[in-house]
């Protein structure tokens, strides 16, 4: 329960971050769906440690493996296992924590909640468990594909640094993964010197995707607003997400706010292309608040598993902004859910439009 | 699935704006806990229509009926049934609106979804469903009571004015439901003068659930911040949700955002008392970004079903602000989530802390 | 959770036998099916106590109520909750069970598992829940009528006695609902033998549905077999169940039960329109083992909630066998569960066939 | 969806028969279970191909390999992946049949529901799908042995044999893993004159699970018998399940079949350790219906994918009665619903009893 995500299109990730691998399994993908193993291989590649100056130095290939539910190159239709081993896991750097709660990091809550825990990184709650969504959100991207669905995200504010542009073709061109290649130069300076601090920075990432017709989602509880947040907000370090327009919309009026349907298109787009929790045709836009990464060189007290306090220095090789990381795992989720809203459609009218 | 909340305190809302009547069914509710039908009564007033000045005219009582899982003034554990009937809904304020989709409603988006709607207001979309919400919540509080959680909220922004201070004891002295009785004033004229302009204003409502242990919530999918997302965004004309430090985390330091956490309590609450998905014994914390009510008076564009366009003065009754209202209703949402991610750390650990 | 069935087209009951009322709420209904309120009554009037002399004299009018979901007279594809209040529960004839656990009912196990009951009757465990089951089964039957698939149930064996024929225009024609006129005489007898003797009987009902397309169900944890299974197994009484062949393959060989598709037709059924838990196009058939009505007449001795031993005789008013009265209810759990396997199949190849 | 089973100890299921690898996810497990690889090995081994003249020759190790969710011996709480590779998948036994749906096997349903199909072998179809279940079960075994639940099972009937005893010691010293030992060489013989026949044989499994409290399992939908119902039905091959006394005693009378419950203990046990859908104590039983595997020798008339008909033999390696081997995966299968049920319960009252 705890580890799936969605109903129709169940997404289950398992692994720790020093255990043997981390993995996923893809249950509800219809069959006769082409899967490019380049294409996989490459959006992990996106989330892959290392990528750039700006990224933690872990070494990890991230060669992920199908296991399951792909057979001559199409999906089956049967669940998708795909499995990446964890190779360069410096377990040893992790050792002297093994009775510490590192600040900001999860370690006294988990071990609050289960009594017991394996010390070495964030296990579970590591960064690293989204090699798995990153696998799945590439099936995702590639169904939803066959029905006109893209999706594009990047890094729109790092620190006070704020993009202007949406140039979605920009962001594989630079480092931080900005769609504004002004703003990305300024954003890459903060970065470099929250690193050279030994310290990490905040900063928020948008994601869009084009081409979903209206009637996605449901009108109560399972609006699709709540299942994108659900969805965004089950991203590490993530602390708020927004449609449209989002907490900017709070101090206009309705007048200002309400979206015209000229019966054709939405001529503004505060809804962020849901409406009532339902998809409206426009473009869907989700911005999420990436808090800075918790693991920081700068000397930190720390409660100890004994009751007292300690100072710890974060060793390791950690991020000091893991948005451009997150880029590729939030438009993962975004398709993830689309799938989700995509076929809970499809089981309520029996056709695609 | 649509109108369901929840795995183990399940929570399913039914009915219709101008329907018969709306109602609940949560089922998972603990036996054995005494329902107060007061307390019960009193939530539902404070979410009920006509309550002040600020908020519609419709006048609906809004008594509740339990109908199934209560015997001698306690829970039975079995599926609680609640209803209400729909009594002052008039549906001849809709018939202009028949083969017109409203601006900032969900009119167009439900038609494109069903192939078929309710015209007379909006349906399942209707702030009218939330009726069930606060039914619920307030059985959830009674329950959560008995292991020492409690909850508050207060509308915390309207239009640009911002609450400074916390003061739960006063939200319910002033109709905004500010916890901040110098900015409730203010508030109040905002929302006036909207009301005067025949348009509408939007809000920040916070929500604080206080006493819950650390330990709730899960590591990956379903982390806390991820339940409290989905349930805050399901809440109609929410746009956004923030928990902790939120957005205004995003252009600080690790070094500024880590909360300490002494060995006994967290000396900063950054993250909302929630630390990788898991509450970490400190208060969680919530803010909801409100939009304007879509329902307003000022002459408006709208296309009509027939691919037109016309001009359409909403009447109805309508509020200024839907802030004040939406306040038990997030408060009733917390309420929800933290039952289930209760239930859920009862199932792991088999006991309550 | 306890009190539903389904993920996409989820039937959720509620309420005691001795409370208010009993109902029920069905989310994922597709939109714009016909609703006909006397076809749904006369479902209802099936399941009625006092049908017949073969059935317990409660008198129940079970008026439905549909409240919410219907509109114009076709569905909205919005949670549709049916309301049926109780009127003839005479709780008093229970005052003296209070302290006394029944033989053969869930009374022990009840108050084990809540620690608390409602000792009116049988509470939830009552056949009196399945009131929400027909409602919802006769919806059900509507939409899968719209692809063409029909049902049909009887009684085919009371006591020792079998029906030979499977004649299920008979099936209406008497009291015992026998597809087999001649068996439904013997049936007959041996019911009122069981009622002269303030014993029960119990019997064999079996379903089958006509027309379902080859493909739904899934061939795993889904099988359509599992799902029929879980859905018979919750119907009160029934201990056991069977598809197509069942039990009475154990003692064949492969070469007698391996059914031969032709290419167009299975020439034998022994798979009961099932293969690998997928629909094959032949009628999926079951069968459930419905045992003898708990509640006699004759002294029998019982567990005091004290701990110590007492002898009983039930008054109120029960059913001799109820056979009669669990095919509709049958009937109706066949119709819900080949309803979520027409959506799950629409959710997983768009379209119907 | 299609490849979970349970909702708070939810275990999927992922590999075709001849692809690369089979394996499980096991999500929900209580941290600080003890987990023995030995004895998991030895679970696995039971269901294992070749181990005796009585089974099927291909050869698989199956050597189990978890890769999450357990460290230094004991769960996390979090997933718990299992692998195991396929190795001896001599997939060119199955190219014949690449046009070609088997009698009796889901070759058709499968293609007719996702136009695609891994014709080679079963794909999920498979019994291989069941090694997953087999190393689910085995840690499900391991939690249910905390408080004091075991589980046994055996082949009570092989074509017309029936075993009179229970001896559940017996079962692992006779290749029938039949519970009495002289009804076991009867049945090894059936099973014998069906391999040299080139046919194969049906029979019944019997699973028994002791030690359970009171209380586990609902009331309605999900009671106990439904959820064992659907776990048992999704088994392969498994066309049929009673609970307690089951198709026995539809012949019986009420005065019969009510077990007595003198404060302490059922006298009898007709309900198969389960009232009401609650279990109360008495042990739980289940028996299976276990056709006649599908893959046998003899020629057979077969359709073809391009509609018309062929003869075919099949050849592969094939069990003459999977009843032996069943036998593992029934006892995981009900391992797997106890502890659906026992979370389900902690859940409701925050306490193991």
């Amino acid at each position: 329960m705890s580890s799936s995500f969605g109903r129709l299109f169940v997404v289950t990730t398992f692994g720790e971050s020093h255990g043997p691998a981390v993995g996923v399994v893809v249950d509800g993908m219809p069959p006769g769906i082409a899967v490019d193993p380049a294409e996989l291989q490459r959006q992990m590649d996106r989330r892959r440690p290392g990528q750039s100056a700006l990224t933690t130095q872990r070494s990890e290939a991230d060669q992920v493996e199908i296991l399951s539910g792909v057979f001559e190159g199409v999906t089956l239709g049967t669940p998708i296992a795909m499995l990446v081993r964890n190779t360069d896991a410096r377990s040893e750097d992790y050792a002297s924590l093994k009775d510490v709660f590192r600040p900001g990091h999860a370690d006294h809550a988990t071990f609050a909640k289960y009594g017991v825990r394996d010390h070495r990184g964030g296990g579970r709650s590591s960064g690293r468990e989204t090699v798995g969504r990153v696998a799945a959100g590439a099936l995702a991207r590639a169904a939803l594909a066959t029905v006109g669905v893209t999706i594009a995200g990047g890094t729109v504010q790092v620190g006070s640094v704020r993009a202007v542009r949406r140039d979605w073709e920009q962001t594989e061109q630079n480092p931080v993964r900005c769609p504004d290649a002004k703003a990305a130069a300024d954003m890459a300076r903060v970065i470099e010197a929250a690193r050279e601090d030994h310290d990490s920075v905040g900063g928020v990432v948008e994601v869009v995707a084009m081409g979903a017709p209206p009637g996605w989602g449901d009108p109560t509880m399972a609006k699709l607003d709540a299942l994108l947040g659900a969805a965004m907000l089950s991203i590490p370090a993530v602390k708020g997400v927004e449609i449209g327009g989002g907490f900017g919309m709070c101090a206009l009026q309705g007048s200002q706010t309400n979206d015209v349907f000229d019966g054709h298109a939405y001529l503004t787009n505060f809804a962020g292309g849901i409406a009532g929790g339902i998809s409206n045709g426009a473009d869907i836009v989700a911005r999420i608040a990436v808090r800075a990464a918790t693991s920081i060189g700068k000397p930190q007290t720390a409660a100890t598993r004994q009751g007292g306090t300690t100072t710890i220095e974060i060793r390791g090789r950690h991020d000091p902004c893991i948005c451009p990381r997150v880029v590729p795992v939030a438009e993962s989720m975004m398709g993830i859910t689309l799938m989700e809203a995509w076929l809970r459609q499809r089981a309520l009218r029996g056709r695609d439009r």
